[in-house]
């Protein structure tokens, strides 16, 4: 099995179906804005992630559909505003819609791509209890991931933070909205609980995996491979695990070098990759690898009760990838 | 009848279930930014028209608490994200919630609020076919507040604006969600189908007349009457009804003086108030004073054929009460 090419062929059945569900509206700018990033591409990990359960538990993937454009447009609508507050300009390499439409229309067209993502529920052609159901899961992942989204600001001013706190920060700001695409595609697709809660599981713990990777990405990489601006992480005192994980084990010098640059907004070039290299000798970036690791098996022992299929292996795949992409 | 009285005691009822409703929440500070405006008082003119309308069809007030939950949670939302559009300070008499938590925090609470309307609404006990049917009035109401917002800040940057775009703006801006909220009421009170569009009906007009007057108050009042910034509206080049007439009526040496100083940022207030001169030499307020009006007459003809109510009389005082109110 082709790995890559199992996602990508799903991503381009979902990429058609996104763009028609996109077309037109009125005022124009309005809506050109509200499709600038989502037709930007991008990896639409959580719709093929629905996709997926839904084929897992023998479902048709057309009845998931709704439900996929409805988690990418859920997920492009927390990166707008997140980008907006974290003064981000760059996004899957292009600007980002507020440095290309103003702040105002950003937040406009961020609040339109979650009211999209509403609509788009209601082409589920499931039984009604169903709907119901499924689309009250998608309001709790929104309230989650507001929560997280302040908790990981919050903990930027915090001096420190444990690991059960961070847990708590990605649980919500990422892996719920994980476990939701795996539970309700699986949950369309006809699944027995016993089947959805263990989607739900394997969800979390990819969720918990990817963000942890994610983080390790945005330390490590150059700018020009992620699109994102290097150094901000460390700059803005982003407590991602490697920083946790540092801050908690440092001591003597390094505990002074680490107090007196991170999350220091001035620190210069040179001063950010004396961070860095204090976490390579701290083994903060082996740490969060191993624990990234932890909840990848951890999500692949979750699918042991569904029977064998396609979708299963390619989901099998799709935890490894998930810790060991590089962009 | 006395008009405040009836409307008070139903604003009372609603606000004692809404604060049930955002009780609670972490992180703490965020849930604070999602109460911060919601428990700041109001009008309520949106749920205290959802109640009459349930009750003017016989209905129970109770079940259509959800609904008017949602509904001030919505408009609220609209508000914070447009306080941060607009750099307005001050809304209520107080401190804006970007001015008291800062702009990442308020962006957050304005989802949040939105995604709390949306879970405010799976408390109604309506069968599953009228809660599809309701909820996705509320995700139409919300598109058409974004496009209406947009065209709004367009029109701003637009020399001229006819009478009829500036309807269109209003219409989708205010007076859909005031349809939605009289029609939605009543659906969830046992309405007829004849019975809820007269309260569509009603609501359009009633919308339109209020937001015509709205902006009448907004260029007239002093800032501490309203808690708003006096003359933002004219350095904004905000194209209200009486903008527009005057815009569209002007000529000669008055047309030089608006198109010098209307939308100019820096006008001093003597400038401001030149502007204001002029719309009265135009008769543009009487002129929008006039068209509020025809809309109220119309909102309440259309109650006709509603049966006589204690709520009915309430919702013709309130059709007067929109366009004669000072704050």
């Amino acid at each position: 099995m082709d790995l890559k090419q199992e996602i990508v062929k799903r991503a381009d059945f979902f990429n058609k179906e996104m763009e028609k569900f996109l077309r037109g509206g009125e005022p124009e700018v309005l809506y050109d804005a509200v499709r600038h990033l989502p037709l930007a591409g991008g990896k639409r990990l959580r719709p093929v992630l629905a996709m997926l359960s839904c084929e897992a538990v023998n479902g048709d993937i057309r009845n998931v559909m709704p439900l996929a454009i409805s988690l990418e447009l859920t997920h492009n609508f927390t990166l707008v505003h997140d980008d907006i507050m974290d003064h981000s300009k760059l996004r899957r390499n292009r600007p980002s819609v507020h440095v290309e439409y103003g702040e105002p229309t950003a937040i406009i067209s961020g609040d339109l791509l979650l009211t999209k993502a509403f609509e788009s529920m209601h082409n589920l052609t499931v039984d009604l209890p169903i709907f119901k159901n499924v689309e009250f899961g998608l309001i709790d992942c929104v309230r989650e991931i507001s929560e997280g989204q302040q908790l990981d600001m919050e903990f930027e001013k915090k001096q420190t933070v444990s690991e059960e706190e961070y847990i708590t920060m990605i649980l919500k700001k990422t892996a719920v909205f994980f476990m939701y695409a795996a539970e309700a595609g699986s949950i369309i697709g006809g699944a027995s609980r016993e089947q959805s809660n263990t989607l739900n599981e394997y969800g979390k713990n990819l969720g918990l995996g990817f963000q942890i990777h994610d983080d390790y990405l945005d330390m490590s990489s150059e700018a020009k491979t992620l699109g994102k601006d290097i150094g901000n992480d460390i700059r803005n005192g982003k407590k991602t695990l490697i920083a946790v994980h540092a801050l908690n084990n440092a001591s003597g010098e390094d505990k002074k070098v680490l107090e007196k640059i991170f999350g220091n907004r001035k620190a210069s070039d040179e001063d950010v990759k004396k961070v860095y290299n204090l976490f390579k000798k701290l083994d903060s970036i082996n740490y969060a690898e191993h624990k990234a690791v932890e909840f990848c098996n951890k999500a692949k022992d979750a699918l042991k009760i569904l029977p064998d299929s396609d979708a299963k292996q390619v989901l099998l795949g799709l935890a490894d990838y998930s810790i060991s992409r590089e962009k």
